[in-house]
C-alpha cells in the first residue's frame, strides 16, 4: 500500500487514521473486515497496519483482517475514559498515543470528531488516495466482479426472456402470462432472480419509449411493443460487496428507423470505444472518441440532447467509482475496471 | 421544529446546513426525500426551510419534500463553479451566499468538505440537535413502525411455526421437511418472509445452545431440541426507512431447569421494565430497575456474564437511536419508541 505511505509522507505525519463502519468502502478495502460499528483503521509511517477493535470483535477481525489486531483495552481505551470522562476524548487520546500526532484523515472522517483530535493533534486531510488505489484493482477483486456479473448477465436475460415470450395486445401494450407486462413487473423478475442469487439489486432500471430519453427515470407501467426498452442494471454482490453494472437496450418488434439508426451508432461508439481502452490512454480521450464519433455521425450534443453523460465509470466496492471515462478522466492503468456505456437521448423520441 | 432553532441561537449562527445523501438518517428525516447524492438542506433562523437539489432532481424533490426547492441553478451554483474552478469551493461559496457564514453543520459532516466551508465561513459543529428530534415520533411515525413491526411479527412467527413443525434426529438435532433445521435455514425463511412483504433484514440473529451466551452471535449450523434458541430480528421497511426489532427465546423440547429459570426470570425483568416505562421516568432508572430485579434473584453481572447489554434503545430511521435504556439513559419524553430486551449470558449455558 505504498499510496498511503507516500500520502504520510507528502503530509508529514505520523498515520493515516480512519474511524468509520464497513459501510465506508474506503474502509472495508483498507481493513477486509465487516462491521456495522465504527472501528479504527491505522497505517503508520513505519508500514504497520492495524484495527482498533473492542472486545467482542476481536476474534471476527483476526480471523477477516490481514491488519495487526489490538482491542481497546489493550490500547488503554478503559484507563482514557476514567481519565477523559468522555468517550471521544478517550478515543481521540488513545488513537494519538499509539500512532503520535501529526495524523492524516479521510476527507469523509465526520467533523466533529476530527475537531475532538484537532484539540492534541496536528489534523491534515487526505482527499483521494484511497479512492485511487481502489481503482487499480487486484486479480481477486476482478474475479470478484466476474463473479456477480455473471449473475447480473442471468438475471437481465431473464427479464430479456420475458420481453421476448411477451404476447402484444390490441394497443401494442405487452402482456406475460396474461397480463401486463410492467417496467415494475421486469424490475420484480430481476429483483427476484437477484435475492435467490445473493445479490442486492437498487434502483434497477427499465424504462420504455419517451421515458428512455431520460437517463435515470426508472421506469414505470405497462411496456409496448416496437419502442426501446432500456434496462440498466446494477446489483451488488451481499457477500464480496463487488458490484456490477451493465446497460442494455432491447425492444419487441421493430422500433422507429430513427431509433434503429441510434441504437446501430451507440453499439458502434461502444465498440470503437472498447477497442481504445488500454493502459496509458486516458479517459477522457476514450470518451472524446465516443463524442467525436456520435458528432461525425450528425448526433451533436446540445443541452439535454445527443450524448449527454459521460462514457462509463470505475466499478468496484462502489458502483461509480475511478477512473472515470469522460472528459475529466485521467490515464488508466492496468487493473482499472470500467462501464462502457455510450448512449444517445432525444425529448419525446427516445434513448 | 424548535430544536435547529434553538440551536442556531445557542451558537449564534445564521443557518443549520447539511450536504449529505438520504442514506443519511438526519438528511431524510429533515427533507423527507430520497436521493443516493448528496444535496443541501439548510435551515435559516428566519425558520426557513430550503433543499438545495440539482435541477435533474427538482420536480422529485417538490413532490416528496414539505421544504422549499431551490435548484442549484437558481443558487448560482454555474457562475460560482466558473469563479472558483472546481466544484467544492463552488459549493461552499453558494451556501454562504444562500445562508451567511455563520454557519452550524452536523457532527458527520465530511471535515474535508468543512473546512471548504471555513475558508469563508466560521462553522460550529452541533453534536444531537436533529438525533433529539428524531426521538420524539409522531403519530405518523409511530404508525410506519407498527407497520413494519407487525411484518416483522408474520416473519418471526414463520421461523416459530418451522421450529414447532421440526422432527427430532436421535443426535437431538432438528430436522424440517426432511433436512436439518440450521440457523442459517431459519434466516432464509425470515428473510424470503420479509423480501415478499417489502422489507430489508440484514444480520439476523437465530442462534441456538451455547452460541446463544454471545449477545451478537448470528448462530450456524444445525439447531437443537430442548436447547434455547433465540431469535434476535430487525428489518427495515424499504419504502419508509423505519425499523421494527424483536427477541424471542424458544425452544423445542424443554431446556435444563436452569434455562428455564432464567426465562423466567428475563420475563419478569421484562414485564416489570413495561410496567414502569412512561414520560418522565428516566431510561437509566428503567435499566437499573431490570437490573436490580436479576440482582434480587441472584443473578449478579460480573464481567462477560449476567446481564451485559442495555435494556433497550430507541428505534426509528435507524435501529439504534434515542433514548436509551441504559445506565446513561435520560428523561423519556412522549413519542419515544425503545426496545425492552433484557438477557442473561452465561458462557457454557446459554442466553
Amino acid at each position: 500500500m505504498a499510496g498511503i505511505l507516500e500520502a504520510l509522507e507528502e503530509n508529514q505525519c505520523d498515520a493515516y487514521v480512519a474511524y468509520d463502519s464497513s459501510d465506508n468502502e474506503d474502509m472495508r478495502y483498507l481493513s477486509g473486515f465487516l462491521a456495522t460499528d465504527p472501528y479504527i483503521y491505522v497505517c503508520r509511517k513505519d508500514g504497520g497496519k492495524f484495527l482498533i477493535v473492542s472486545s467482542m470483535e476481536e476474534l471476527r477481525a483476526r480471523r477477516e483482517s490481514p491488519c495487526s489486531i489490538v482491542t481497546r483495552t489493550a490500547a488503554g481505551f478503559a484507563e482514557l475514559l476514567q481519565e477523559t470522562g468522555d468517550a471521544e476524548s478517550a478515543t481521540a487520546r488513545m488513537i494519538q498515543n499509539f500512532c503520535g500526532n501529526r495524523l492524516l484523515v479521510p476527507y469523509s472522517m465526520p467533523v466533529g470528531f476530527a475537531r475532538a483530535l484537532e484539540k492534541t493533534a496536528e489534523v491534515s486531510v487526505d482527499r483521494d488516495t484511497v479512492l485511487s488505489m481502489r481503482a487499480k484493482k487486484t486479480a481477486d477483486e476482478i474475479e470478484k466482479i466476474r463473479a456477480v456479473q455473471k449473475k447480473n448477465e442471468a438475471g437481465v436475460a431473464l427479464a430479456v426472456d420475458a420481453v421476448r415470450k411477451a404476447e402484444v395486445d390490441e394497443n401494442g401494450g405487452l402482456l406475460f402470462e396474461d397480463s401486463p407486462l410492467t417496467s415494475e413487473r421486469l424490475r420484480a423478475i430481476m429483483h427476484e432472480a437477484f435475492f435467490r442469487m445473493g445479490l442486492d439489486d437498487k434502483d434497477t432500471i427499465a424504462s420504455c419509449g419517451a421515458d428512455t430519453a431520460l437517463p435515470h427515470a426508472k421506469g414505470e407501467g405497462q411496456l409496448f411493443a416496437n419502442q426501446p426498452i432500456v434496462l440498466d442494471v446494477f446489483p451488488r454482490d451481499i457477500e464480496t460487496g463487488y458490484f456490477a453494472d451493465m446497460t442494455r437496450t432491447i425492444s419487441k418488434g421493430k422500433p422507429s428507423d430513427e431509433i434503429c439508426r441510434m441504437y446501430e451508432v451507440v453499439h458502434e461508439a461502444k465498440e470503437l470505444a472498447v477497442s481504445l481502452i488500454r493502459a496509458g490512454v486516458s479517459g477522457a480521450d476514450v470518451h472524446n472518441a465516443a463524442a467525436d464519433y456520435f458528432a461525425e455521425k450528425g448526433y451533436v450534443t446540445a443541452g439535454t440532447s445527443g450524448f449527454i453523460h459521460s462514457l462509463g465509470h470505475g466499478v468496484g466496492l462502489a458502483i461509480h467509482e475511478n477512473p472515470s471515462l469522460s472528459v475529466r478522466g485521467g490515464i488508466l492503468e492496468e487493473g482499472n475496471v470500467v462501464t462502457v456505456e455510450p448512449g444517445l437521448y432525444y425529448p419525446g423520441i427516445g434513448g
